[in-house]
């Protein structure tokens, strides 16, 4: 039973991985999108999109028919649980993907945001990359070092969201605005769901449950 | 045991509703914040929202006791896990408000977004109010023609949300469309927690899982 047990947290981690690897594709597709006006790239993402809520969907279902036959109790259970909720942030992640190319898409053939900004997405989607890599890569070592790193990444997003706003206050282009305004809260919000899964990861390694937050965290974006 | 586990379920559900009752008092005066310019009422919402999390986080923790002390199957077990994630929506709920009362304590003593928009943020802020009052009903009464309303509040949002961008998109000041962009996504994501959160309760009670859409789905607001 054990082993059976063993071989089952093994698929479901396998399945982690394999998804984070989807979403690593979705933001850099995007991101690319957006800095080449590439509509088909786009489309591909918001296609795509489809199939990591699948992928995200059946690692549920697999979760829940373990609960339901192993009835895992400490560790494992947590284990278990917080799969599920790795596997909600993972399938947002791949929606904040897939709502970037679609801002991209509504712009076509024109681009997204004021001139101004474009370095700063740039810059955003580089980051938001470099994280999904590093998820990945943390999915599948469990190596708490990256985590640390992630939670570094996130503090460069936060930043460069925040400097969108000093940006665009100038403008005086309503939907350019809109879009950067949307487009800056997607990229913050999609490095959030990554450490919402890194603290996931490094409270299962460290056993410290008692200091687990759960829940996911953002700051506002607004202009101060 | 059996006996035990029903009023663990009803002590889950208790909390569920009472969770839902803060919910809904954080976007109540949210709302009335942002009308009104009330920074008082701005900081008692954002105050306020530790005070949903704790309590989420609490009932997380019963919900993971009670899946290693009983065990669940079937039926049973979707409920506990439906319940966790009934928790997280509540928890993301809560901070929206908390996030749509600082857009306002920020623009304090001035107002949030340009002055033709008002009337619409007054509107998407009055069937909010009103989705956390059908939510409260609905997770203490499980009746899913309460889900029925819930879904059709959120297509009055949506649309209040589109209409925001047409409002917006001939405005001028940078930081007004800004803060107006994130308020109206912010009130458009308060409600579609409030279906996903629908959906579940609806599928527990229909007991048609292979239906059951697990995760939350949401449109990406843009200026098409």
């Amino acid at each position: 039973m054990r082993e059976v047990f063993q071989q089952e947290l093994a698929d479901v981690q396998g399945r982690l991985v394999e998804i984070a690897r989807l979403v690593r594709a979705a933001i850099t597709d995007a991101t690319k999108a957006v800095a080449t006006s590439n509509v088909s790239l786009a489309e591909r993402v918001i296609d795509g999109d489809r199939l990591i809520d699948e992928r995200s969907l059946a690692l549920d279902e697999l979760a829940i028919e373990i609960l339901a036959r192993q009835a895992p109790v400490a560790r494992d259970l947590r284990i278990v649980v917080s799969a599920l909720r790795i596997s909600a942030s993972l399938e947002r992640m791949g929606d904040l993907a897939a709502h970037i190319a679609q801002v991209s898409r509504y712009r076509y053939p024109g681009q997204v945001g004021p001139e101004a900004i474009r370095t700063t997405f740039e810059q955003m989607g580089a980051v938001d990359v470099e994280i999904a890599s590093k998820l990945v890569e943390l999915l599948a070592t469990q190596r708490i070092d990256i985590a640390d790193e992630i939670k570094s990444d996130d503090i460069k997003v936060d930043a460069l969201h925040r400097s969108t706003f000093d940006i665009l206050q100038n403008e005086d282009d309503g939907v350019a605005v809109i879009d950067a305004t949307l487009m800056s809260r997607y990229h913050e919000r999609f490095a959030d769901h990554a450490v919402s899964i890194a603290k996931k990861i490094e409270y299962l390694a460290t056993g410290d449950w008692h200091q687990l937050d759960w829940q996911q965290r953002d700051a506002p974006g607004t202009a101060e």
